[in-house]
């Protein structure tokens, strides 16, 4: 059934469509920090070294980031910003229940077929779960992980380019012992939301709330630290959103599940 | 011998009779205390932004607690409110002794029907046995676990709505370590009973003893600690009503089965 | 050749014979000290609840002792005290070098034939056998325990009624760690003979010393403390019987196999 | 391949040649310690119980001891004496490179034929073999433990009596951790030679050397300490035999290979 | 598919294109360190030794160093320096999620073919690729370990000789514990780029930066120390020059991903 | 692909070529100390004792050494001056990616084939590597090593003689773990070189160096201890030779290969 969805599943090897990368950015990219141009140049750069480079044809980023923090969307927004002809997601999503030497084909047929377009984009999306890692033992797939690292840094056939963009929540430490940092060429750090201001940017743009609402949020919100993923403030906002006393209810939910607090000292863990 | 459960066991993917729902509830929900009423508060909400919101398409809820707390029966309660078109729960029992590739194809069997109804609902009880979880070791299926996670992120297709309902008696740490608490949108705890007064209303709306003996229950119970789940509960009542001696034995069993003791120090330790 | 055996050895789902259960029960249930009455008592309890309750269908006994301790006998005798129209023994027996898969298949089967019958009672015999639990590791069979843990926990279907009886010799500790102990309604446990006076109890039953011979075994016994199973004490017993100093024999066995002192003080680790 | 093995290399059930026994006692039973005699005598009692007893219609015996300390010869011996119809002697011999499933088959069949027979001797040669043991890890084949622990235990059909004689050199407590020393109904110990004089009357009676070397290795040997299983000591006498210096020789191969010293304290570790 | 791999992708036995070769030396062998001479000198005599020795017939080189040291372009250079009419390279590269048995098979085919050319070179490429190693556990195929220690000592048939070129970043503990070290005849190390003087060295050698940019680049780098594989180092300076400050920005990735600092005390970790 | 090994690779069972024994003895012995002789004379005692023995039919020597000590040749340089009809080594050489089964197979059928012939030598050569042995773990095969066991304590059939001559380069720790030490008759130590004058004696006798050149190396070696195998020893002296500066490049590569050293204090740890 895996050979099945080998030759049936699997779109046509060049081109994917328009909508299919949005789906990954289904909220859009709000630019809450100046970091976030940040990431997104850091992807331009690699983007134009893979089209112009004499001498690296193979240019691979590692986007890191705790749970939530946006790493998805900000790698299939390189990868559309990008507009080479062929761009694919690897994703754990389309392999569920797969055993690894299954998952080791498909990874391996998705770069077999960026190979053959003069110049690809392969987004490898959350490394952990492709490796089916737990941190209890720890348990993960040699196989995949192998695969990985070997493909990570082999070259493209001749007059070939090739940008791999890769997105993880595994730890610098973890990532060091499985050799994947030293396997991508650079890495960038997408970063957790930690100031109150920074939330109520986000709030602004997303434009859910009434505006009365907003100057009462700015109040409540104002020189607070917490720690959220953007994934999980735009999920929070929505919820309450649906209720009468929503910016009272957003507060809330805000303490309960991103640790509000009046000028926490937070630092972030990558 | 699965292949063939797959094609002919497998309920037709929308909808699920009332009656089969009704078999986990067997005993009804006895709202013996406020917080039974808050949890049940948790599900409507989370079946409401299923239906309304913007921006999510797919929440899930997790039902924690002690082994017998009703936490099966809650979250099948909650199922049968959505009044959802589809709504199937995925359960160890119809899985017994098959090996962790058929269990992840039924669960993701699962999913599939349910992205083919514009609003869905799916129970996933008893985790841990899902998981084949033993604490010895530990051991546990790392292929169905990470089922689960990937399952339990990934968006159901354009302009359907998934609602997910987990049930497990894990610890938080084991979640933690698992990923499980961080791949649901939220989490609720379904309580032990421990209060001496709790007993007696869930006795008083069971109606298994005479309303003679109930004052001279009260008079036993009153200002007592014990610590049960609702479960055990209803089943040691029941083994005692076919005794004579019926509210003695009720008392004695509980004693020995659920640590009764004027005025114990109780911590639920979820 | 599984296959085959679950398709010709097995015998007809409903009904076993009167003698295949005598079988266990070899040498009859001797009353050499009142637990057995009120072990036994506690079976029938569990007869009648299984017949009679309202609230619950599915009732389950464990009983617990050490190695040879009796316990196979007073499951199996309690079985066939139900009289109930099916009755079957899960016994590792028969599962002899059977994959961890097979057995479960086996286990299965014998609940789905179960749940054909209006009220039936299934002996699940030697857990940690059944288990191929070693302790050294330790290791045993995730599968059978999982599926073991399912079937325990499963309500027979609508208007029907199930009576499961379990032994073992694993410890409690075990039984907690592998939440088998949970897994069932309630426990029972069988106790080794201590008392000099028990062993005189067992041999006048069994009848096999001369009249001449009791009274000496009488003095040689008589405030004396041992440990011994029921069943390695008949044994030892039977051997004495064919020498011709048949008491002195059968004394000084004892002291080699059954720790025979004067007033020894020895706690059951049950 | 093993399916050919069990269909054509197998002896028929009943009945093993008397030839073939006589291999595995090679060297005869010399009766260098009253010791020897006491371990034939409890064969000869286990013999006679397996015949005549009433209550037990499977009997067992282990015999433990030292690499090289006769246990082989000693069951064997035990079995041909029985006289029995049906002896059968299951050695890993017979299964080098099998995989422990058919390891498993051939052991059940062994007892299948064994208890067709009405009265039948099983010699288990070498368990530690059969289990595949090796003490680092540990590793053994749990699938062939299991299978022994039951087959150990499991009455013969009735009216077919089964006498069980089983050798292992594996520790008092590796036996109890793996259950074999329970599921034995009695255990005997063969011990290593020890005292000068015991090899004196053991090279004595395999007639190798000249008289007049005897008198001369008396004295040398005379007081004497040393550890050398029975095995081990006929093969060192044999190969000095050779020598033109036989004596000389023996002895210096005795104080490099079996320890040999003036009055060493030697405690036997079984 | 790995049994079609096996009979279509493979090239014919003998001979191996220049092109494919120059492939893995695609940026030359520059000559930054009197080293780089010293190394290619090792390379030299061993080939010298395979085509004249009268008593050694297999020679083999084991080339280790640091990730991105030039290792592989090393080996390949030698193996085409040496202008053998067989010469053959095993690489990672080609195995992509192959399980050990096909990778061993792999391997062993190559050597099959390389012994029947009277004079032959193999590389094996990355061996801790090759042994799927990974440091936690740590985990590894023993299968293909213990194939390449014994095809590292196996001799070629007589009348054949064969030179074996290996290359790992494995840490020199790790390769004695597999006796790695131990298999080949000797060994050689590929070092870092560790002095500001060497970076310019290089720098001038690839000819990417303006005349002018050069001496101020020189100013930047005297007397520094730093510490990066040259495989990384013309990554660096090639993605420099994409920019309009060529100079600075090299300088500047210099100090974020080679430890740029001022006499920096640096030692090599090989 | 084994199967058709076993059927075609394999030679016929009775006779191996002289010539292919030779190749293990490429370099012949050079009696570089009067223990090489001593070595050999245990090998002719066994090879007597195998012919000659009453009560033995079996037996074997184990040849322990550090690598490279020259075990192989020495083992084989015994099994041919047996001038047994029947000589066959067992090598990993023959076995490469074969799985424990097959090698169990393999190493079965030269038994087998040996068993047929009146007197028969078995050389096992590199027992660890049969075993996949590697400290990391520990790591082993035990279905090939108790096939070992078995194998090396099965007596063949009556009239036929069987010599066994193993070699391993295991600690006597880890042979003991493995009961190997235990199921060989006897043992013997191959020593590495330590003395410069023992170099000078190998020197003198593969005749490498020319006349002049002997005297300036005497003096050079005098009074100086090292280590190292006699394999590497003329494999180093052969490159040696093919430089100008033969005498002063062999001492350098014995500095840095072997650990030369004045009066160095040096145990061998055999
Ligand atoms: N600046 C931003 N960066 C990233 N995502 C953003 C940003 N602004 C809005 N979003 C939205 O936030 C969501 C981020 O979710 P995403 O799945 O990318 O997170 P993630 O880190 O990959 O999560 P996970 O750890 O679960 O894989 C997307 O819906 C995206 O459209
Ligand atoms: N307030 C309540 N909450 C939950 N269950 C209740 C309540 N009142 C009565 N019940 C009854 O109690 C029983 C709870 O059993 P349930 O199987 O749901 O427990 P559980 O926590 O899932 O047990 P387990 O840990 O074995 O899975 C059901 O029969 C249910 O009808
Ligand atoms: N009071 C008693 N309780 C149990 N068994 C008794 C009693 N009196 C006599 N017996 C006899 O003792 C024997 C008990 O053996 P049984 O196999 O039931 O023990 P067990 O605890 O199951 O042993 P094991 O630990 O080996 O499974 C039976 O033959 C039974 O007939
Ligand atoms: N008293 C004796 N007891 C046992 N064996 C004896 C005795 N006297 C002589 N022998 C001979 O000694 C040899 C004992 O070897 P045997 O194989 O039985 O030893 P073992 O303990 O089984 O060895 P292993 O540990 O290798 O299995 C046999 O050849 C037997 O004939
Ligand atoms: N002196 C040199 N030594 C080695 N490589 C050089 C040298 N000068 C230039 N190069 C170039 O540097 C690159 C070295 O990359 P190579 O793949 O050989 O490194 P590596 O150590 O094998 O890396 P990895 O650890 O990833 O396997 C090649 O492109 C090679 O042409
Ligand atoms: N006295 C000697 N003893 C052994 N080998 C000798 C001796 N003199 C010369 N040689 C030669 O030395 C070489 C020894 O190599 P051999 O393969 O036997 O060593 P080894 O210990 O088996 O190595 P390894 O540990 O790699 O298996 C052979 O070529 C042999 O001809
Ligand atoms: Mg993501
Ligand atoms: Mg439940
Ligand atoms: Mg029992
Ligand atoms: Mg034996
Ligand atoms: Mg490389
Ligand atoms: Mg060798």
């Amino acid at each position: 059934d895996f050979q099945f969805a080998l030759e049936h599943d699997i779109k046509p090897a060049f081109g994917i469509s328009e909508k299919e990368l949005d789906f990954y950015v289904r909220n859009g990219i709000i630019h809450w920090s100046p970091r976030i141009q940040g990431i997104l140049s850091r992807g331009k750069l690699a983007v134009q070294q893979t089209q112009e480079s004499a001498h690296n044809y193979l240019i691979s980023l590692l986007i890191k980031g705790a749970p939530g923090s946006g790493k998805t969307a900000l790698a299939v927004q390189m990868a559309k910003d990008s507009a080479f002809p062929f761009v694919k997601v690897i994703s754990p999503e389309n392999m569920i229940g797969y055993h690894e030497s299954a998952k080791c084909q498909m990874i391996k047929k998705v770069f077999e077929d960026a190979y053959k377009s003069p110049i690809s984009c392969i987004v490898i999306d959350d490394i952990e779960s492709l490796l089916d890692y737990v941190s209890i033992g720890p348990r993960f797939s040699n196989l995949v992980l192998q695969a990985l690292l070997v493909l990570l840094r082999k070259q493209p056939p001749a007059r070939h380019r090739l940008l791999i963009l890769g997105t993880t929540s595994l730890s610098n430490e973890t990532l060091a012992s499985f050799g994947i940092e030293n396997a991508f060429s650079s890495s960038v750090t997408a970063h957790s939301v930690t100031e109150g201001s920074e939330v109520i940017e986000i709030i602004k743009q997303i434009n859910l709330f009434e505006k009365s609402d907003l100057s009462y949020l700015e109040k409540e919100l104002e020189g607070k630290k917490l720690r959220i993923g953007i994934k999980k403030l735009i999920a929070l906002s929505d919820a309450a959103c649906q209720s009468k006393d929503a910016v009272a209810d957003f507060v809330s939910l805000l303490k309960s599940e991103a640790d509000l607090k009046l000028d926490l000292e937070i630092q972030d863990h990558y």
